[in-house]
């Protein structure tokens, strides 16, 4: 079951199909989106989230809003408000930007274009997988012994590309090959993405893990038996500096203080070579309700305000290594995304 | 109203009061322990809780447990029962210790001993906030002007203690004292301690405060406008290890990072000479239940298995300064608790 995905159903209806992952694990869902509209409000509630499957939210999106609207300018507006539905991912902008770039050839265009992010998707993530894990091997040898013991945060599986994913593919992937000792999943408030979703996906793969509150992570950091943190991203910037999920920042001064790798897993569509410098990322602040209400209940005097930062920023001076599906970069070493001779990823 | 107290009801009879912390902030509610039994339930489902309040309760629950049973040898099994009834906390058995230490004297004096410990944490309390004060407006004059915003955790204010408290104290002396520009509480996961008991007890004095899940705690230091870090304790080794709420040492990460003082605030009591160092102190792990139920929901699939420690050890490097009701321990220039020498407090 893909994430998300085109569909037309057997009376011609066309639709973004995805699973509605703010009822897992308790329910698997899909939903139907037949209109932007309603595939902005299901991106504003995080019915579907996580860098890769939103630029596949946003290609779709495209193609959605220009089967829906006859007319260019009033598909053009809905395709801008699509595009500004999160500000911090860059994913979404520029899975919309791949979209637009064929717009002008008509719809059919926009959908092979968008199902082309797809299938590209799909291969980066395997190639992350694949060139992330033989990183850890290669930096960790001792431990293909008794096997790894890695920490994550959020949820960067399956559930946030289309297949695959990104830091929690290449936990997948050290699991596939026999060397997963256990995964530590950050529970990742306030939505409980690594309590709900990794969890769920760790339990499906038949993944040794635990789950920890996120203030945890840096103490159990601290005692030595952790061998690497991996993370994703929703921004990367020229220099490095890396916008993830709110803890992100906090794991790496507990990885730096355990000396060991924070690795940062994302597709290069997560690089943004315009943004020079962390400084320059918007971070979205979602409100005080995320954080009173818990599960229904109010856990805060009635007057209680919160600062509530979706992302932070970690960086580049904090970061090991970030694997893209194209290659490794070697912050540790003074490599930086924008280096234009790039090392290929494996 | 006091977080704990001996009380005798007009028919003459006697119990512990205190008020039920799990109801907060939605009931206030007041619970009477008649027996030390039901009294060590209250203390392992943190209706009460906080360092300085199971000191209190500690020695109140000897007082109890001679009236409850003429047969001393009965009364002393209650007593190792009520003592061991938290491992990290050093306050609960300082206590009972504390009451002990006359218990051959009988009932009276043991009450009156448990009196004076009661009396002892509330001017206790009022020593710390002074110091506490006094310090930041030492270390810090320039904030004096546009006052101090001050990050904690769990909570540590009169609800820790019988009046007053440790790290809160201190921002509530700052707070009357009209320098406070805002207080930062980390919501505390798993049990919310922050988001529901510091916020409610800033609320009550009518302080600015904000709510964050714990995450963030650290992304927001990196910002640079957070003025200092207090955190309270419940065991101080002799080197200056400190165990305390589990993501102390967490925020210990992000104040070096920002270049701020990290607090602990604690009553002498709390301080353990027999134990050399961090090492030496047994963490309680309070199971998976807490991590992924909450408020009454199940976060993650059935399976999933949790770690979950209450608290950490936070090295004495990391930590600037500890304030005690007796004197100010500069571990940065290389202070200890265990130093003979004592620098008065203020």
């Amino acid at each position: 079951m893909r994430t998300i995905d085109w569909d037309v159903d057997t009376d011609g209806n066309v639709s973004i199909a995805l699973i509605d992952q703010t009822l897992l694990p308790g329910e698997t869902t899909m939903r139907h989106d037949s209109s932007v509209a309603d595939l902005i409000v299901d991106i504003k509630r995080l019915a579907v989230r996580g860098a890769p499957a939103l630029g596949v939210a946003g290609a779709f999106g495209v193609a959605l809003a220009l089967h829906e609207s006859a007319d260019l300018d009033t598909a053009k507006h809905i395709i801008k408000e699509l595009r500004e539905a999160r500000p911090t991912a860059v994913n979404l902008a520029w899975g919309v930007d791949q979209a637009c770039s064929v717009l002008d050839q008509g719809f059919d265009a926009v959908l092979a274009k968008a199902k082309q992010v797809r299938d590209d998707d799909i291969a980066a993530s395997a190639h992350m997988a694949s060139a992330g894990a033989d990183l850890l091997e290669r930096l960790l040898p001792a431990k293909r012994e008794h096997g790894f013991r890695l920490m994550t945060i959020c949820n960067t599986g399956s559930l946030a590309a289309v297949e695959g994913g990104t830091a929690l593919g290449v936990i997948r992937e050290i699991h596939h090959r026999g060397l997963l000792k256990e995964a530590i999943a950050c529970e990742t408030r306030p939505l409980f993405q690594g309590a709900r979703l990794t969890a769920w996906e760790l339990e499906q793969m038949g993944a040794p893990y635990k789950t920890i509150v996120d203030s945890a992570a840096n103490f159990l950091l601290s005692l030595g038996d952790i061998d690497a943190v991996l993370v994703g991203a929703d921004r990367i910037a020229a220099n490095g500096d890396t916008a993830n999920k709110v803890g992100t920042f906090s794991l790496s001064l507990g990885a730096k203080y355990a000396g060991i790798p924070f690795i940062v897993v994302a597709p290069e569509s997560t690089i943004d070579l315009e943004t020079k410098s962390g400084s320059d990322i918007e971070i979205e602040d979602r409100g005080t309700d995320e954080v009173v209400v818990v599960n229904g209940v109010r856990v805060s005097p009635e007057q209680t305000q919160s600062i509530n930062p979706a992302f932070d920023v970690t960086p580049s001076k904090q970061i090991s290594y970030i694997v893209t599906d194209e290659r490794v970069i070697d912050l540790a070493q003074g490599a930086t995304p924008a280096d234009q001779d790039r090392v290929p990823a494996s």
